[in-house]
């Protein structure tokens, strides 16, 4: 398919973790509409675009969604060439289906460019094998946080047997810790609280479920951070990891 | 970490979705130790390595795991920049954390480089917002097959509210169908199989979860695919995907 408008998984913090396609896109771009979860780095394959910054967090009001695609399709029905760059993959949890949908009902092709999502990223970072065989059957990717006030059902995440990741689930570490208790993880699961995926300082906190948000606390744990929680979390694959730093200490089990 | 051997994820085929990280690797690599699941076209950034196939198909008999560990562990004593190329991602189903640990507890640091994973490939590429606000929650990647004939939670996994990433799933489309249906997913489940992740010939069949297994037959569907279960798996982001083709025709909803 041929298009001007990308929506571009910049992945998840550094900028070596871009895509050759990404860059591609980027090279070609004449307007870059930039999220804050962004690396600004990647810029630098996009000198010639002007950027417009539509991030939801800083010191200035969240750019409304609706506007951000509203000015993407503004500039593409100009005939400019529009990189619309996401922290992560686009599709996971980044509204990347939402606003390619949007653009699709108006009548403006846009291509997805996968982008390597945290919480991947994150694990593969602090020597965590998300889907190790024997300790987990898969891996689950979810959000601690909704607009509407919803919540996962907990119950059938604690038993699926899966590596549970949760984005954006710092806010919610006691309810997290209380809902997977209740849905029958033991309080001894191993847990790793991971701030700043893929970048030089990531930092990591290694915990249990119960105690999770006393160890957070006492870490100092800022979002935006990844929750890894099941046996697999208590994993070291490179051995001790260089940067990890460690609130509590639970037993530890070698992968 | 400063490290001559790296365990890269070359993403799900498309070769522009190797990430620059991987290419800066594969550069320096003197020799490229290569699964056959990964596109032969990534190896244009190492014409000055030896490469070396290790794949677990094709004509030959599988290369087995043990003798690949010791293969790298061999040359990296040797002082050989190494780079072990896996599809997908490293630490998605493919024993990226086996391997990182066992160079480790011989001696061997190794870094991993995080890959785009075919399932979310998969899905983006036929339009499929797996996250979609309203419709998931997350998303669960887990294996049909493995080794041991053991089988996921699927009963959990149908009341997880998550989309369903199924890999390796092509031989056992009644099992999983037959699973997921006792565990109380509803037959008119929407589900996308899906061939060639990321390529320019990726084929999908839509289908729903009583029917698959007979419209994966009537499709013609090849392993490896990724199959897409939820109520995701009936959108189209991108309007009607050009290279789509339906087996049957369940009722669609647009996102």
């Amino acid at each position: 398919m041929e298009t001007n408008v990308w929506l571009i998984g910049a992945g998840p913090g550094d900028p070596e973790l871009l895509t050759l396609r990404a860059v591609k896109a980027l090279r070609r771009a004449e307007v870059v509409l930039m999220d804050d979860l962004v690396n600004p780095e990647v810029l630098e394959h996009c000198p010639q675009a002007r950027v417009i910054r539509v991030g939801k967090r800083g010191g200035c009001r969240s750019t409304p969604q609706d506007f951000i695609q509203r000015l993407m399709l503004r500039y593409a029905r100009q005939g400019r060439r529009v990189a619309r760059l996401k922290g992560g993959d686009p599709c996971i949890f980044g509204r990347g289906g939402e606003e390619a949908e949007w653009l699709s009902r108006h009548g403006v092709a846009c291509e997805v460019v996968s982008g390597i999502t945290a919480g991947l990223a994150a694990a593969t970072g602090s020597g965590i094998p998300l889907t190790l065989r024997g300790a987990a059957r898969g891996v689950t990717l979810v959000t601690a946080h909704t607009e509407d006030g919803s919540e996962p059902a907990w119950e059938a995440l604690a038993r699926s047997g899966t590596t549970l990741v949760v984005y954006m689930g710092v806010a919610r570490l006691e309810a997290v810790s209380a809902a997977l208790l209740a849905g029958g993880l033991p309080g001894d699961t191993a847990v790793a609280m991971i701030e700043r995926a893929s970048l030089a300082d990531q930092r990591e906190c290694r915990s249990t479920l119960a105690a999770m948000a006393a160890d957070a606390r006492a870490f100092g744990l800022k979002s935006p951070a990844i929750l890894v929680i099941g046996a697999v979390a208590a994993c070291r694959m490179f051995g001790i990891a260089p940067q990890s730093v460690e609130a509590s200490a639970p037993a530890r089990k070698q992968a």
